[in-house]
């Protein structure tokens, strides 16, 4: 769009102030064609030029500027102080594995498993002996929930199925494929094991699918305090799960925590005034008043460059008597702008999440970050848009633009030999190497490879059982590498070397 | 091929209409060279110019991308049901590991060794005292094999020189390199250590080769039921193998896991139906009617062209008096047509070994996914010939293909290079690093790091003991990555921008 | 600068002889405009040709050579003799963590952590334990500190809350936020346990914000002596501190060392002499002479420029009555020169700094060495200016120095991309992926990323507890990789390409 | 040299028949003029055109493959001997490491060391005890060394200064440098502990330097055998060092593995013949031979070459009056001959060291590996020379030789910008990050990053004490990627393609 405006650039420097005048009576003026003609130039200025010619201030870009601003201080203040709320959550799984699960070494989770019997008993005693005794030995502050006066107890639940006699030795089996459900509640003072207080609590090790431990614990995030923030009341339901599904005589473990953030219901901080949550609201809303603003005044240039190049297709279907082409067309619609109204859209939203989150309405962070986030991102590149008024810049920016359908057009036809390979190399390796294990982390892998990732690992790691399968491997992996790294990659570069030549003779010969 | 079209460019607009008329007399009429041209002319369109052309649907188009549906509908169901066998057996491995192997760790299976003549003994005696006891301690339903009512014994045996006096100390040795096996046979109730039980076995530590103790565990795979399968019948047949070979006074110790997988003989499932086995068959048997057809319209298509060759060639000669040069003959061959041929037979052939392994015939999995993989895969680039036929993505396709030639053709020169290095590194270096100790890893571990490896664990793992040796390897590693990264990778872009900058003037000047 | 030597190549040949006469008669001289012309010839002169016209002796470029060859070996040898420091401070670091911290293995530092309230009471016993028996246990010559003839106490310091109950279970707390610290001091020959030994001392689990411990232990750094240096008294700090400020359950505990160099009070080495410190002070002061000398000589040549614009600017004022553009009176400020003061400047003050530290009156080790590292990397690239001299190689000099406006300019636009990457994957990722921990932290990760570190593990470790933060992790980094290291970077290319073609058509031209 | 011939291609398609006949009476013919020019056409040949013109049969091209095809099989069977002889004293080594050291666990031998007095004497006496009862304990075969009939001892050295009082609380010290040792030789029949057994030996920790325990194991690697080669008889000489000599409280422990081979003295093998040495041998020579006879003949054409030179330039002078320049003469040596010549010299010593070896005379292993290497290595290389007789392959080679000189000239220029910035590093980030300790290891690993390494391990390594480094960490990491791989890598890419352009345009204007 840009570059469009070298088509008008002749007009510019002797017409500048009859223009001014005329501006208003255009449309109850004879010389139809004239005006539409200006209208049109002014309408592809940038806002320097706009200025120039009508001397209207660039309210739009001062507030895209402001914007900008606003937005990105929005966007550090929430990400920092959800780096506490990461920290406490992060920090109790990590204490709670440490506390309850037997023998738990820090980054062996992966592999953290029982394989017997006994052992899995112990497991499940050592966990409602630490449940039962956390008072004297969690060095925070964590407590049981209170129903009442009465503490909510641990459940632990056998998940089996109804009925079923295995024998492997003799190749048969019977089975009663419905899932039954047998749950204990023990509650925390309880201190014997589970054997001698459940005598009829059973594990059906042949039938069994998984024993959950589920419990309730509180605590504050009292550490928001040092930087003048209330502490909420944190609710984590703790799950530990002994997974047998796959009953290979590996039971897998693994503990999982629930965060419930709520405002505590009654508090009292002295020596210290904590800021009031009410100035972030506000904050929140001056955004989104400003996003409207912006969102407003992008969608009326959107519908003015639609209404003239309606105006347009008019005049050259009736005067010229041609159909305007729809490349054309598509010259009026400016694409910064729908860009800027996306992002505007995605930062109102966000904000008015963001808000629900802090009065602890909602708890989705998720959703509120990926929104702000992509909302921040979009803004800044807007910022470029600005850059391009500069001329050298703008051949950076052109290139860009310019090779942009090439490439999306190579990476479709790349994607597809990128496809089969994805296919092959899960069926048949999928076996023998972890990386190829689905088939989305094959698309991973494979994409590392090619931007670089260790490959030797990749190579060694192919387990050697078939002679065939290594030879298949070692042909898969020099193959793909050669052909995406030493061709496909060189082409890209290609592409771009000769978008970059055509946009510059084109610039060389206006 | 795709391009000779062009040749032909001019006849297109005009005689669409009279050709169809003249096609079946072509034959017997008169004018026997506008019928060749008219028929060469036709048989170098694509299906969507034969279609405005004679308005013959692209029937063997619809088949294609039928094909393609049918063969990844297969692949993926298939890889799906693969998984949970891989996940079966590979957690079973972990669990013989974890059962029988003592003290060991996860992820130490590399360095699992046993250094002292005490530690062999108590290493084997705690195989047998876990495998008497497994029916108490294991959390799967593995059971022993069953011969009749008798459980088949584990069997311990012993490789070692028949005759031999060792005495390192006098510089002397007499042996007999013929190598004997010794055998005992344990029941699985039997609950004794070795040394008391069988006193007369003994491990005659500087003549044995190998202990082997082999048995065989049966498991059923349940899982399989919650997927609507029918679970199968596993026999794993775990071999230990306690390896001094080396003599080295460090015996390596492995666990292996042969699979053997059966339907159970007896089996009753209530509360779910299992799928139906016959429906994945049919499916199987619909994919290789679909190839045969395939296969078939191909096979038509390839012999038509070589026809037409012999037609074109014998009208040369006679008419014209010059023999046709070799190029213009293989125009007449599609490689895309030879493409899909071979990827039908080995889907065709792949699909029959699936149905074979479906009903346990056969469980050469590998082959079966290697051929079904690879056949995929072809099916899938087959795809790109259908992007050729637009412009734009033409002018890619075409680079790729034009600079191949280039491409191969430096390969070979820079692949001597590269061999050289390879001899040279494995001979010099394998003594000091792990990763040049064959021609093989040497060969992957010099390949990745053109492609970007971590160079510096390499640099630094290099053993220092002789400063000869580490200067050579600073020289050998600076001189091979500067010479393939900055000269022969940017080689690499140079051609296929030059054959890039070709093809564009081609396209450009026609 | 060197280029536009160029355009006064027509007169080199004929006019040696005459110049050389003329030059002092310049400014009476009536032939002003000759003189100047000639005054500016000689100005853009390189070395070589100063000597052959006027048989000037390079002097500058020797005290260039000399300079670089003395601050390169001053350099050298002043790492060379931090090297040793380093080893001390960190091996001795090693071994605080190994007596003092219980149960701590080598690269366990950042999951070092305690979870219980025995634990924590144990663990400081063991450090007042070890402390105490240190003379009998360290094999290293550590020595406690003494002021007169008392041992200086070990330090255990509390910190809590003033005030505060915290009660989760009832969503209830009342906190002032007021910090106290409460300290004990232990005598090194203190052996009881801290609970037996000061009842009182009680930790408040709850309100505790960190525990820690501080003493001091000399040392001397006797190796030193075997490379001829006179061994340092060395006093280390040793800082323990258990720190409980995210109130999670998980007190990080942690060792930290800080030390402080002296000489020795009093000292005798028998059997070497230790070499005398005062060389080293000498030979930095000849580099500081020498530095001086360099920059003095270098400044003139810049007042010379500046004089030399002056009289330019007045006469092309005067005389031809134009004003002389900026980029012209820039061509009189050389900007090797600027890069020789620079160093120098650095170099001089960091020499100074060096004698300082080196007679033990500062310890500022750290801008010492950033002064010299930086002064002795810009002398080294003043080294390319004397390549400049040789016209093969200017070419490559030039390129770059042309192409470098460009590529700052592209990286701007490129930068703005990347930081709104930056910014939305923090906020989103953030809490689900270690390297998105902080803004820094992600720049870090997305700029390795570009240069090909290793992305399979960044796909692999993201959490995936939402699958929609899943999906946008994936078309996060598809994304930015793509768009990176395929556009971007192939662009950058393209850039430094299309620079050198200018380059060498000019030179051709010429 | 292969362009050169381009000069005499108008002469070849006429002349061949007379030239035959001429040939001999060239000297004493009249027409000197014309014989020169052919000889000299005649010298710049490739064999193919020198079988065509005077029907000379290439015997140098069959010499050459043979070589290629020996040399090759020669180092193959090499380096495959050298495997077994490399995995032999490599489990020694892991043996003798995890028999002596006490705690010792695969992988630690980096962190492996003592902190405290009493572990210093349990480890030594560990190292006494495991030695005394060797026999019972070794699963391998080794035995102590014996000279006559007595077993020869262990010796345990303690390395100290002569005298010293070192008092770091008063920070004073007095110390006499002078090193003395002191020794105990320990038989291996010995039992009890040091303390208790040699009350007398004390260690000063100090002023120890090292404690260094020598002993002698002889074991038979037996493996061969199975390789029909015979077994050697081994002599390792372990050596286990306590490392005192920074005096930092940590002592580094390491074990060493001197390894001697030698003929067994008296040896049996029945069952199986061991191949006989004299084969090998053999073969061995056969390669002298050949590698003599390529020398020679390769000699010769180098000095035909010149001497042609000579009559060429002696000519020139005489009849035309001028100077042939240095380029034309260098046109007559050939570069490959003197490639061949270097390669036979280094496969000829290398072999009969090779020779020297197998028989037991010399164990320099590593010179003789790095010869036969580097000669194989040349050999392979000079294969490309025939490859550049085909002229697609011919472009190839060339760009790469025309390139050559602009990458090296290049590789200067950045080579400088590369070592200010491993000075710089060095000295300011060596104290802070273990990759950054030595110069050498900063240029691997600044080299590496250019090349793709991980970063962001680099990046977050950086101990963060002081923020004035972190910041200069990671200015300096930024800028020297930025530069290395956005500039100076293209700029490589752009010399290539240039080169490539150049050539191209030289051989399509011929």
């Amino acid at each position: 769009m840009e570059d469009s405006s070298d088509l008008y650039d002749e007009y510019e420097t002797d017409n500048t102030p009859p223009w001014a005048d005329h501006q208003h009576q255009c449309l109850e003026d004879q010389d139809n064609v004239e005006c539409l003609r200006r209208k049109i130039k002014y309408f592809f200025m940038n806002p320097c030029e706009k200025y120039h010619a009508r001397g209207r201030k660039p309210w739009k870009l001062v507030l895209q500027i402001i914007k900008i601003v606003l937005i990105t201080v929005q966007l550090v203040s929430f990400g920092l102080s959800n780096q506490m709320v990461v920290t406490f959550k992060e920090e109790n799984l990590m204490t709670f594995k440490h506390l309850f699960l037997k023998d738990y070494v820090d980054g062996s989770s992966d592999t953290y498993a029982v394989y017997r019997q006994d052992d899995v008993y112990e497991y499940i005693d050592y966990i409602i002996d630490k449940y039962g005794h956390l008072h004297n030995i969690t060095v925070g502050n964590h407590e049981y929930e209170k129903k009442g006066s009465i503490y909510t107890p641990m459940t632990v639940c056998q998940e089996f199925y109804l009925n079923g006699s295995i024998l492997p030795s003799n190749d048969t089996f019977e089975i009663d494929v419905k899932v039954v459900t047998e749950c204990l509640e023990v509650s925390p003072m309880y201190h014997t094991s589970l054997q001698e207080g459940y005598p009829h609590f059973e594990l059906h090790f042949k039938r069994m699918l998984t024993v959950k431990i589920t419990f309730v614990l509180k605590a504050i995030n009292l550490q928001t305090v040092r930087h003048r923030e209330l502490p909420d009341c944190y609710d984590f339901t703790v799950i530990i799960t002994f997974d047998n599904q796959v009953h290979s005589g590996r039971i897998k473990v693994d503990l999982e925590n629930d965060v419930d953030i709520n405002e505590c219901r009654d508090w009292k901080v002295t020596g210290a005034s904590a800021r009031n949550i009410n100035l972030t609201v506000l904050f929140d809303c001056l955004i989104i008043v400003t996003c409207i603003t912006s969102f407003a005044l992008c969608t009326r240039s959107v519908i003015n460059g639609i209404q003239l190049q309606l105006e347009y297709t008019l005049y050259c279907r009736k005067n010229i008597g041609k159909e305007v082409p729809l490349s054309d067309k598509l010259e009026f619609l400016n694409g910064w702008y729908i860009l800027i109204i996306v992002s505007d859209m995605l930062s109102i939203i966000g904000s008015i999440l963001k808000i629900e989150i802090q009065t602890k309405v909602l708890t989705s962070y998720d959703i509120c970050s990926i929104l702000l986030g992509t909302g921040t991102m979009l803004v800044w590149i807007g910022v470029i848009r600005y850059m391009g008024y500069f001329r050298k810049y703008n051949i950076l920016i052109l290139t860009l633009r310019a090779a942009f359908p090439n490439v999306i057009r190579f990476i479709c036809c790349a994607g597809i030999i990128y496809l089969s390979y994805c296919f092959c190399g899960w069926i048949v390796l999928g076996p023998y190497h972890e990386k190829f294990r689905t088939l989305n982390t094959v698309s991973e892998c494979l994409f590392s490879l090619i931007n670089g990732d260790d490959m030797y690992p990749t190579f060694k790691n192919m387990k050697q059982k078939s002679s065939l399968v290594w030879v298949f491997s070692r042909v898969y992996l020099y193959s793909f590498v050669s052909l995406f790294i030493y061709m496909i990659l060189s082409l890209f570069i290609t592409i771009i070397t000769d978008t970059y030549d055509t946009i510059k003779q084109q610039q060389q010969s206006v």
